[in-house]
């Protein structure tokens, strides 16, 4: 069984870049966690939704992870994104990361047959991943994603598994949040899934966040999350209300692409998604670069 | 133009009880109002959807606001759902209410024609209905009824009207709230439209609730709000956790007829809804029974 | 028990004209229906979605009732739109309805508290209905509008009472259309809800429709019918491909606004849908007369 | 640019069996194929949804298709399921599938972004590819699967590509079905992605299907085509209504699981899914047995 692991904190979802021709710019992606790195965020999640996973084969997400682990310090805790759609390939792709070093295995829910995914169904599937795991696992919820919505019965039961460390829950759902941290095991770690609703979270026991928003507000997520813990919930609130107008533009508003023109904006190097996915446009770059200042991020 | 109100505070949507036949049980009203006066609430919602609205014809409306305001002391807010399908009839129900005595009337979003129910057409009803209403008037979004979620956009909007007090937004969705807590007018007050999340919407800048559960849980409900405006936060997210459950089981687990079957639990009349909706069958009141028991309201 | 009754055919569920001070135009709605009189139709709904029944009061719904029987020929069918939310309303009005002469109750399902409406709330309501009724009763399903989709297996239940003579299906899934045709009792009548799904929907083997479109191209959709009916199929193909276009923009595209605009360009009398209902902009009048142009119908 | 093919007929989209380890089992889908070259089936589609596709990694991918030309005789078409979520991996594919000797390359749209796929991304990707492969591309849209409904317009633009050869349409809208006959290029094939709907389909204009029940009920889906194409309506009427409910149990019912576990009853190899879909219980294969007796299938 693996090692007890804390994923509270503040986590990037970092983007991957990629070139003109639309391959791995590696360079890219290390120099853009040497910036990361001096920042007070937590650790890192590496192939996540905004890391455009379900785009690389299984032979450049391992180099992703390489890269990553290379330049992530020991301090900070790196989580990899392991899902793919069967239970076999999740497996096997766990066993790699662990092998080049994660921290910790993050598992979006199978989503192809989704109506075949139910609580019986996804409790096999995480379960026998968790079994497989030499790392501890999170579970991932994204329903606007998977078009799938994990109950909070089914995660209050993997809860109780010893290597399931915790969930990013994305849904948004305080309600259900709540639900869930009453019900699961003390030491189950909930992570707020979105900077939009970060603060509510943690009010209700979130530990921290896997947060799009991280990549270019780092200081302001984990200032949300100091003040929440310190007891100073009006500074927490007034970051939050702040913070909620940028969240947007670089999640449901203008996705993942929005998130890669603002790290350019940033000095960063966000680049353009692989296709299908549209780069943004000159308006909606505009658009995107009001909103970062009136939030004061640009 | 209306006098400035205050909707800070807790206020149950309260039920309308019937007889055997189904006709209105006015005695039973009268009774049950008596009974929460005694309580730290501070108001009524009167035919909201707890209420049965669109199952009353017009004619029993008033009777209801009728005996409603009767019995509320005047130091208690009243008030009156007071939305149909068409402006027209809105207004008419209006006009009516604020003669009887209620103090706002609260307008659920006109929904039949769902697809052409628009920014531009929501604006204009909820337009007309402030500049001729004698009283102040909240908004009421409850998607899950109407199947219609009214914009951020469009209540800031709304807010800009000086007869538009606020908003119950039963969505749940507190990134939505957020965005309109900062973008509102200051004085534009917005209440948590279920006891789901109350506290977290409360931490975001909500002044109280419209709380179905407040019918059957009073003091839980103010206890959450007096603890979160003193600050102490750890005490007001306790009972929020415990709240969660029973508040699910009578809104959307059981429902109204859930709702109506725990007042009868607890020695108020609830009795049974109108048909088509139906009432309880024993094992699902035995399961009412357990969940009020547990959380500690039976 | 009520006697049988055909509603095999081409049914128009009307609009109901207001004027400039939004009240009911009862001359202009007399006017009309003299027009549709001299085209092949079977007969007519009254207050139906398309006559913004949610949108009268009782009283005028009467008048719109005693308006249409006095200028519908008795060789005409008159549905009557008997639906509301409470069973005891709609049963008071299909007795007004009846004694008015209105020859079939045609029933919307009640939708308001949706997530309560499951097949046993449906079933009890019908069949109330249809044990309550002096005339045949039928069901209508309507989803866009109600947001519930009735079942195949519950419209094959109500289909054993002998006083619920059809369903008016305007959901336009055919698969669910089979199967509801395969299994309900012989004489039960299935009438498509829309002209989209006419022919499709004939093929399986409905009788008829209640079709916006037959409002304003009265003749097509009775072409549609006949050709089938002789097994002209590609007849009423081409015709069923043409008249998409129209279809959909007198429904799901501008809707009932739409429809009225479209009867304005014809020479009968549209007017204005009440608000909330938006009229149509200059643009999309332009937009819709292209498209009733090219469809032949102006 | 590709040659002409021609998609008209019915195709099975075949399962792909696995052992008791859960790997492919090439001898049993040799088997298979063997058995269904000897029914009047126009072909097959290999590596569909039920192929389970996304729960292959890229080789077995590879060895599924080989397998399949081997046994699949040049007198049937080979359509290929080579969709993946980027451009590029799609593209690769698709040469792969070409070099092995596909006929036909199929690509469901991709939909892990789904709000992120509008008309422009996907676009975008389908020219690309149909520009980029060696063999004709056919479109495959399956709302239910992928949360993604391409629109009509869509199609009707991709169908003006020369190589984009037709589409097939799992959403069973024939509204959407007959604008799009209505409006693409003359030569466009338009396919039933459900035995559900494809007598309807036909009537509207569609050449074929590809029909999961193929698997099953191989000569009741060529039979509907035939008579159909031979105007013998009524006849294709009373098999189309019988075909429903075994069509539902082995799609929309039971699933891949289904569909596996009847053709285990039929003598052929269906065998478990792979994990985490789950194999059918005991109660749901006796469900299943008594549906396909009732169906005339077993």
């Amino acid at each position: 069984m693996a090692k007890k692991v804390s994923m509270a904190g503040i986590f990037p979802p970092i983007p991957t870049p990629f070139d003109a021709a639309e391959e791995l710019d590696l360079k890219a992606l290390a120099g853009n966690i040497e910036k990361w790195n001096k920042t007070p965020i937590h650790g890192y999640v590496v192939l996540g939704s905004n890391g455009e996973m379900t785009y690389l084969s299984e032979a450049e997400k391992l180099q992703v992870y390489e890269t990553a682990r290379k330049h992530i310090p020991s301090s900070k805790l790196m989580m990899a994104g392991c899902g793919c759609e069967s239970t076999h390939s999740s497996i096997q792709l766990t066993k790699k990361a662990a092998a080049i070093g994660a921290d910790v295995a993050l598992f979006i829910s199978p989503c192809y047959y989704k109506s075949k995914m139910d609580n019986a169904a996804l409790a096999d599937y995480y379960t026998r991943l968790a079994d497989a795991s030499p790392i501890p696992v999170s579970v991932y919820n994204f329903p606007a994603n998977t078009g799938l919505d994990m109950s909070a019965e089914l995660i209050v039961k993997l809860s109780q598994h010893p290597n399931i460390a915790g969930v990013k829950d994305s849904g948004g759902n305080v309600v259900k949040m709540g639900e869930i941290i009453k019900n699961v095991r003390p030491d189950f770690q909930v992570l707020a899934g979105s900077a939009g609703f970060l603060y509510p979270a943690l009010c209700l026991g979130a530990v921290g966040g896997v947060l799009a928003l991280a990549n270019i507000a780092p200081q302001q997520c984990c200032d949300i999350l100091a003040f929440a813990k310190a007891g100073k919930h009006e500074d927490a609130r007034q970051i939050q209300l702040r913070m909620i107008a940028p969240n947007t533009a670089v999640t449901a508003g203008f996705g993942v692409a929005g998130l890669k023109a603002a790290m350019d904006m940033l000095g960063m190097v966000g680049g353009k998604p692989r296709s299908p996915m549209q780069p943004l446009g000159e308006e909606q770059k505009a658009k995107l670069k009001g909103i970062l200042k009136e939030a004061g991020i640009l």
